[in-house]
């Protein structure tokens, strides 16, 4: 059986373009015993694997290394007791039609009722992430005054939605109108600012937040970043769950001082790493259920239909192309 | 009877000078009850008074405020019941030879064998600055590697061998040969870097902390924090408890950003501010006290006589004319 892969052909320098990536043919052997043989479903595409090319998030992508992330697979044929032909699993998967793969290191999904590709948005890390960094670095108290850049994104639609639950003020920060008006129409935002079309983003923020800023939820970096923490509140605290404003410098970027700030109002800048939480897995994701059921959160998944459309839409999150969790349906 | 003081004439516009000050004379009242005549003995001078001239630290010295800053005094006369002449006192106190002052929120000293001054270094602000600031947000762990930048100050001498003694290697740095020599043979640092004679302190960095940084205590930010933070491990704590080189800037000064680093290493930077320790001052002075006592500690104060060096002492901590803490005796 030949199975269809994506392999990174090129390291990228600044914004990654399709040429980085090939398409390749493999046959592959035999299922061996404890084996199974995968189909992919779902294939998670995410702004950190553009820091592993950078060779800043580990284990490093490297020019000849098959594309990997989280996905969502079926299996068609198994050598293993403990999987069955139609299970569906999760695991990180090469980006392939058709894999082998051992059955220890997969996780089968429960056929509880919510759509599969759930599993990788807000079901999956990207759901995990915004619920514990914002509660467990952020600590939400009840009338304060949350942003959140990237606010359209996966993780930052969640993360200010969770704000809103335990009582905050939620201003968050988005690049197209269209974005704007779901987060605050359909998610309750209580402010937005368009990063694309608004000059001074700093006193946007010094509008929309009168009270200061307590908690900033950052998935972006950059310029975005520095308008907020000059905003910040004393015992602030900024949660660093991404920084997609830089995956693409070409070299070291400048920007104001923080450490002035840090000390002047006792700041906490806390970076946020999903897989830490690791053991609180079954909490956060029940508790995130609980939330869904009752109708307290909305998600969205832009999903691309397509195994080819693998690399289109992981260049797309540098466009800002997705609303909530991108993925694509192989 | 008359009192001297100084005032702050003038804002400073970058480095401090003695034209900024102004010294004054004022006839005191009576003492009245509740009240005691206070002849000051001692007198701190620190960074953040400077913060405090640009309205950083709150509350701000404005021009025409009578400087101010913790101080230790003795009791010459007195209406309160509480206080006797001969009492030694601590408080935050302007810069006055003689004052009057309610006796209510003065802290009566020990009289425990420590000379005086130590209330105003090792056993007062600076030492629990260096015992909690390191403890709480550093979290040291033995075997770790801890970089300690203003090291021969007053709160980094005692935060790198509080380091020491939790068993971490201990690399300082610092703007003198004659400080580095004491830093390494009198405190057991195990090693120094010169940022005034050293080209690449990044380089020096790597050199002396093969094993990467896991705890970097920071009381000067800038250029030699871009050079440490760089090389911080995974799970790296950048504890910031001064920021020295920027507190003279008069535009906002930029530098490489922090957040990609953040994210990638999973950092934690946080501010510290001594005040909100108050209800654990007495549990970090016994410490300091055992310590002391064991002889595991030492501590320097470069002591400068007379009520009139104030404003040259508070100028000469920009020029790291101190050796440990920087003390007026009146």
């Amino acid at each position: 059986m030949t199975s269809k892969l994506i392999m990174l052909a090129s390291l990228p320098q600044g914004v990654p373009q399709a040429a980085n990536f090939i398409t390749g043919f493999e046959e592959l052997p035999d299922v061996e015993p404890g084996e199974v043989l995968l189909k992919t479903l779902f294939i998670s595409v995410d702004p950190y694997l553009r820091a592993k090319m950078a060779g800043e998030h580990q284990p490093p992508l490297n020019a000849g290394d098959v594309m990997y992330s989280r996905a969502v697979a079926e299996v068609v044929a198994t050598k293993s007791p403990d999987l069955q032909p139609g299970d569906k699993v999760m695991a990180f998967l090469e980006w392939r039609d058709y894999l082998i793969h051992n059955s220890e290191s997969l996780t089968l999904l429960p056929n509880n009722g919510f759509p599969l590709s759930n599993h990788l948005s807000i079901l999956g890390s990207t759901g995990l992430s915004a619920y514990f960094a914002l509660t467990d670095i952020g600590k939400p108290k009840a009338g304060e005054t949350l942003v959140v850049s990237g606010a359209a994104g996966a993780v930052g639609s969640i993360a200010g939605q969770i704000g809103k639950l335990m009582g905050c003020k939620v201003i968050g920060i988005a690049g197209s109108d269209e974005k704007l008006q779901w987060l605050q129409a359909d998610l309750g935002f209580d402010g937005v600012i368009n990063y694309k079309t608004t000059p001074d983003i700093a006193a946007a923020i010094a509008n929309l937040c009168p009270d200061g800023v307590d908690i900033y939820f950052d998935n972006v970096g950059g310029a975005i970043s520095d308008a907020v923490i000059g905003k910040m509140n004393n015992y602030g605290r900024v949660v660093v769950c991404g920084s997609i404003a830089s995956y693409n410098d070409t070299s070291a970027a400048t920007g104001p001082r923080l450490l002035p700030l840090v000390v002047y109002k006792q700041l906490l800048i806390q970076g946020f790493l999903i897989t830490d939480y690791k053991t609180r897995f079954a909490e956060g994701i029940a508790q995130l259920q609980q939330w869904l059921a009752a109708g307290k959160l909305q998600y969205a998944e832009t999903i691309m239909n397509g195994f080819d459309k693998l690399p289109e839409a992981f260049i797309g999150l540098f466009n800002g192309d997705n609303q909530g969790k991108m993925i694509v349906k192989t």
